[in-house]
């Protein structure tokens, strides 16, 4: 359970934002932004007023709702009553803000109806942005999803054999994980973006891309499944990438590892090399006050000294122009590290640094930490080693 | 692959639709959409004229889009230049439908600006609707998916002791399922809908409802993941329910079968009867011409026969009003028999039909099969015996 406390110290931090954007309160709607605000998913929206608790809005299960949620509850039916309903609670307002960049076209329109007379304004960025700064409990969540990444590291040399499918492995990993305490359920806010726990690849299929914003994508199963492990059997010589993190209470710790059996071509080797190279030189300025452009400028500086600009982050035009990312309930939370960015990083942030390169007709090889950003400098919440493991 | 001689023909379905609605065309954009119409995932949006062949619009990859799709394909960048884009295509619509259900307002309002003058319309019942029928391809694919659902519960008798925690059964099922293909990813339409491969439940904890539009839900894992298989360990004389289908290149089967380790209490062998008369009450209905209300209808009337009426399909504000819902790509597609719905069947509709009893403080019962409807009557596509398996 979300403590009371920290629920309305999340409401505070919004709150700054929808005064600053001139706005009496915001309707939240999205599964994540709930859950951040409610401590439950069994509300259908958050009322949160700039002068006021936040107020959860459920239609069923509000014995379930009030078991789960710190924070006061009301059952509402259709869109047509909820301005009585707010006002009930107290809240009359003439501008709200709502989270356009997720909530349907129609359910708009419902809500324009519904509220004849108010301005609505987009409150997505200030929602994301207001999410960025993980609290002491979140990061102790985030530490036991990194012990569920971990384990499966332990496991895999002796699950991984000349032949092995694709599938099979990350079948066998994905129930470590499960076993853990993984959700299974894999959470990307943007609109079409999805992910089944992340990507195992191997060989030349490996370094296919997909629609998936991601620097790695995979050939998959299906055109219906364009992504992660697919029917291929992993050889000698080839390069596999685990991409699987761990997902404690909602919370995503974000890895990747390589392995091979034998030996890897020297390029892939001397790419895994620039990797770590790439990490360590954004490693400075993993810091308060440095930009996600900043970051993402050092790594492709990073990758062009190696000269491996052309493979970095994928390769021709579906090189994806961001080298990490933020973590916490979703997969692309703010913020982002990626070209002109503006973004600073501050104390308390969580972001995935990933680089990664892509040589269409070899593979895919690179690495992926967790880091929590301290006023000191990043610690790594990633429990596994980085080396290549060769078995 | 998806044939291009299928694809074309579901733009045909759809087009006639669009033409009812007075239409030029429709931008389409939701994932599922456009795999339905492109064949490939790749794909940011589908432009179906009513008055030429489906053009398919990706940003990167088009190497694999190109070797994915059986359409024409273009080239696109911001939402500027479509309006360009199309007209360059031969396309210069005044009214264009969109999946308003689904279509995040941020983005509704990009393609309002970019196509000042242009009307648009909502077309999710007619995208919803036109996907009803399935064809053989779709049908061949559905018996791939019940041959997966089937398998694990050959494995499942071996698996299920007393003590086994729910979560290390449902790791266990869900790798027997991965490595038959099943793609993991399990897709929902409605708005902030999910669900992680189905929901093994035990005992009372399985008796707990949740968000979802679902007539199970569980106390699942945390309330990051409140449904599905939970921290439980199933006991002697539980129910246990297992509700997990097959996804074969992105089709769904869905399919509940019955557990339990020793006897059931009366109550809930009884309901499991009941769950097994409504199944053969509505068999008679599941043909071309009944309605969903009238399938649902007759469901509500058996399971009250039976006395079980404040059971059926949930209890208390928790109750839903369906009994089976459509498949295909996703759980919730078209026809729903629900309470009300004016949908008839039609020939090679795909239907799963759900009767289940929920008892708060002992758990849930209940059976799931998809049925084909065929000009004759419903044939079963799920293989497995419907019969409540006591080891």
């Amino acid at each position: 359970m979300v403590p009371r406390e920290e629920l309305l110290r999340r409401a505070d931090v919004l709150r700054k934002k929808l005064q600053e954007q001139n706005l009496d309160g915001a309707l939240l709607a999205q599964n994540m932004t709930l859950f951040y605000y409610a401590g439950t998913l069994q509300c259908q929206y958050v009322y949160l007023p700039v002068d006021g608790e936040p107020v959860g809005l459920y239609r069923k299960n509000g014995e379930r709702a009030a078991l789960e949620s710190g924070i006061r509850l009301i059952q509402m039916s259709g869109f047509s009553g909820l301005p009585a309903l707010l006002a009930d609670a107290g809240f009359s307002p003439g501008r709200i803000g709502l989270e356009m960049d997720v909530l349907p076209t129609a359910i708009y329109f419902k809500l324009q109806q519904a509220f004849p007379g108010v301005l609505f304004a987009d409150v997505s960025i200030s929602v994301r942005e207001a999410r960025q700064v993980k609290s002491p409990f979140e990061i102790e969540l985030l530490k036991k999803a990194a012990l569920q990444a971990d384990v499966i590291h332990k496991r895999l040399p002796s699950l991984l054999y000349e032949g092995v499918k694709e599938l099979d492995l990350a079948a066998e990993l994905e129930a470590v994980l499960r076993k853990q305490g993984h959700q299974g359920m894999t959470r990307v806010r943007g609109f079409n973006q999805e992910m089944f726990f992340g990507h195992v690849l191997s060989g030349k299929e490996g370094a296919f891309s997909t629609f998936l914003d991601s620097p790695t994508g995979g050939l998959g199963l299906s055109t219906a499944s364009p992504q992660g492990a697919g029917w291929r059997t992993i050889g000698r010589g080839e390069p596999l990438t685990i991409d699987y993190g761990g997902i404690s209470n909602g919370y995503i710790v974000d890895q990747t590892r390589l392995y091979s059996i034998g030996n890897l071509p020297d390029i892939l080797t001397r790419a895994f090399d620039a990797s770590l190279a790439v990490q360590d030189a954004v490693l400075p300025l993993l810091k308060p006050g440095f930009t996600g452009a900043e970051i993402f400028e050092k790594a492709a500086l990073t990758a062009a000294e190696a000269g491996l600009q052309d493979y970095f982050m994928g390769y021709g035009d579906t090189q994806v122009k961001f080298v990490g990312h933020g973590l916490g309930l979703e997969f692309d939370e703010f913020p982002i590290l990626s070209k002109g960015s503006k973004h600073s990083l501050e104390e308390n942030m969580v972001v995935a640094v990933e680089p990664k390169f892509t040589f269409p007709g070899l593979g895919v090889v690179g690495l992926e930490n967790t880091w929590q950003i301290t006023s000191t400098g990043a610690v790594k919440i990633s429990l596994t080693p980085d080396a290549h493991v060769i078995v």
